[in-house]
């Protein structure tokens, strides 16, 4: 009889969620994280980008019966709010009326909660257990208490690594296995800083100081302060490596920022005291070894952080994976395969997608051109409902397969290359043109 | 003063070639290599694939004044004999005349000629002594010494680590700089036989039955017997799964190689004892490190064996690097990055060649329409010297770089679509638009 007992690799934001929803269906999970319970031990700094929750997200935590409590933890950012150098604003709002939005949340928040509702739910938790070593082909894995120092090995039947970027799983898979991979780093990283609260920035906006080859970003935290990242190539004229130094930073802001370094009294030791950031892009081919190990979550697809969709593609792996064990229950190797044939092609292109955004995000959204092209594409949705959908709508509100949001989106982006040559303004749009290139258009199914 | 002092990771083909070229322009040069001295101990099986040295691998066995007691030990072949099913055979030529051939070469005989010949000339080679670690910031390495177990540290300058696909400095890279990296199997695996002295088949060529998704090689020794390589999937419904036990592979071959089957009496011994091969394409970028760590050849950018481009892409590495060595001497950065920035194009292009190749080799040349593709590629070759030079020779016969052989191969493959479309036999060819088709490129400017 296939196995009800399910090991999870890692107690960060999916694993609680798979846990949460296996146990559901009548699964016996434990989870082994190898850092401590957060809720016990202050956590080293450097994890707590915050996170932008939308549709993929909240539907799983719907699924779950967490989205509820949850929401109360958000903060809406309704649009990017640029700011220029001369300190002047502009808004551009994401999505076509107030019911889209996206939502600022601290992953710490998340996590806690998570972990909770999986206790709650009597998913058994190790902490400071680290997986050091796997034998595939029985499934014997060795765990150290990092706390203890002591090593145990555990007999597993099913093991679901949802361990991370740098998931330890995918190493033994890497070494024991046949296992496609690549990894590419952008040549940019960051820095997470400081707003503190009553900055009298608009909370209901993602702040971006947008600076053609890097930028600053701000997202709101519901104790009013804001999380900043600071976005720079690690070398080059304007880089990590040339503001290396305490007294460098202030300069680069009054030039760069300067409004935001009035909001800033900590910035020289906030800078000094961030470590030094590094983003990746993993693929990997197969997810599963031996019909029993599967990778998931950023462990089988890591991306980068610009299109905030990192948390929301890892929770609809999980809302994939719940639906095909729904179909073909305990059967492992069915499901696991059936699963990467889903998802891979919508993991690859949500990849590319986000590092796209970064271009857009630190570049484009400060070009007039752009900003009216997203206002034309709002026009020409609200005009075509169902069937001119901004690729970000797609990607952010609603479920469409990602791969169908990338494929779709180069073939709009064409028609709005054509719609807004020439034009001036928004109202300019010629509709009955819109309205032949846009006809052959299937209209979108949302889920 | 920038050092003349160089350590090299490997003493297989490309380290000794290597160190050879850098004692004659003034270095100082060791080898650390963690096999045994093969000269001195019989070595593990499945390495003896043999190599086909073409122009480039001549080419910079001339520069280091080897290729004369070299090419002493190859094997001419100069074509395919193709073996059908019913053991009918068809012979297709690599070149347009009989001064262009590929030379058949045992990987040992070879390796044995440049370890003695770096010696003679001054390097030092460490046999037993594997690099367990290295510092990459300082350049301390450190070495297990395979026999004895001991570990030494070893301060260095240079190092230049030529130790094969599955390089350990590379591995040191990987886990201490952001290294982008992609690891790609082919879902093939090989395993190695034997064709004894006396079988009587044409020595001056490579044998290939093609079989659509598999196929079985041979090229010739100069002892007389033959090296065969079986190229089957790993799983599926002829695979190297389905064919595991002995009495399996001889009804296997009876019906898919009769001829080949009459010619190996110990094909039994021979499959069981031979270990299962993988095959695998790298690509990693920066190929250095702190200015003072370099990746050579397969350690860098392994590929497939289908062209047999591995060793002569992995000697023009050694040719291009010593170039740029004679032009900025030990400013080892700027060596380094010219180098990468130079070849990158190149060793990414022959990886596609090489994958592309393997559909030729096991599928196309069964096919009538492709071989008579090849004598129109040849005849094209005649009328329009220099200006049509076929994608296998342009690899092959000459040092157009690999980069330029691709992209005018697809060119090239547009044309001969065009020309042989409804043409029977090569006699027909319409010269008149083929001069017109051919005429737009630029001729070739052969090195």
């Amino acid at each position: 009889m296939p196995s009800k007992k399910v090991t999870i690799i890692g107690a960060g934001l999916a694993g609680p969620l798979l846990a949460i929803g296996l146990v559901e269906r009548g699964f016996e999970v434990e989870i082994h994280e190898r850092r401590p319970d957060l809720r016990r031990v202050a956590q080293s700094a450097g994890r707590s980008i915050n996170l932008a929750v939308s549709a993929r997200g909240i539907h799983a935590l719907q699924q779950a019966g967490l989205w509820h409590a949850v929401s109360e933890l958000t903060v809406p950012m309704r649009g990017r709010m640029m700011h220029a150098q001369s300190g002047d604003l502009s808004f551009q709002p994401y999505g076509k009326d107030e019911t889209e939005f996206i939502s600022s949340l601290s992953r710490a928040d998340l996590n806690i909660a998570l972990l909770d509702a999986a206790q709650a739910r009597g998913v058994r938790i190790h902490f400071d257990s680290r997986m050091v070593g796997a034998d595939l082909p029985t499934g014997r894995l060795r765990f150290r208490n990092e706390r203890t120092g002591e090593e145990t090995n555990l007999e597993t039947t099913v093991v679901i690594g949802v361990d991370g970027a740098n998931s330890a799983l995918r190493s033994e898979m890497l070494r024991h296995t046949r296992l496609n991979f690549s990894q590419a780093f952008p040549d940019y990283g960051y820095k997470e800083l400081t707003i503190p609260a009553g900055s009298g920035m608009d909370r209901n906006a993602l702040h971006i100081w947008p600076r053609g080859s890097y930028m600053l970003i701000a997202l709101p935290n519901i104790d009013e302060t804001f999380a900043c990242i600071l976005f720079l190539p690690f070398e080059g004229s304007v880089s990590f490596q040339q503001i290396g130094l305490r007294d460098e930073i202030k300069p680069f802001f009054q030039a760069q920022f300067p409004d935001a370094l009035a909001m800033m009294p900590h910035l020289v030791e906030n800078y000094a005291a961030s470590p030094l950031g590094s983003m990746v892009t993993i693929k990997c081919s197969p997810w599963h070894a031996e019909g029993r190990f599967l990778l998931l979550g950023d462990a089988a697809h890591a991306i980068v952080p610009f299109f905030g969709q990192g948390l929301n593609c890892s929770f609809e792996d999980v809302t994939v994976l719940l639906a095909i064990v729904d179909q073909y229950d305990a059967n492992w190797p069915l499901v696991f395969s059936t699963l990467e044939q889903a998802r891979k092609p919508n993991t690859d292109a949500i990849a590319d997608l986000a590092l796209e955004n970064f271009v857009e995000m630190r570049d484009r959204v400060a070009d007039p051109a752009f900003l009216l092209r997203k206002k034309v594409e709002l026009a020409l949705e609200a005009r075509f409902p169902g069937r001119f959908v901004p690729k970000y709508a797609m990607v952010t509100f609603h479920r469409v397969p990602y791969s169908v949001a990338l494929s779709r989106g180069i073939v709009q982006d064409g028609i709005l290359t054509e719609l807004c040559g020439g034009i001036g303004q928004v109202e300019d749009i010629d509709f009955s043109k819109a309205a032949k290139l846009i006809e052959p258009l299937t209209p979108l199914e949302f889920a």
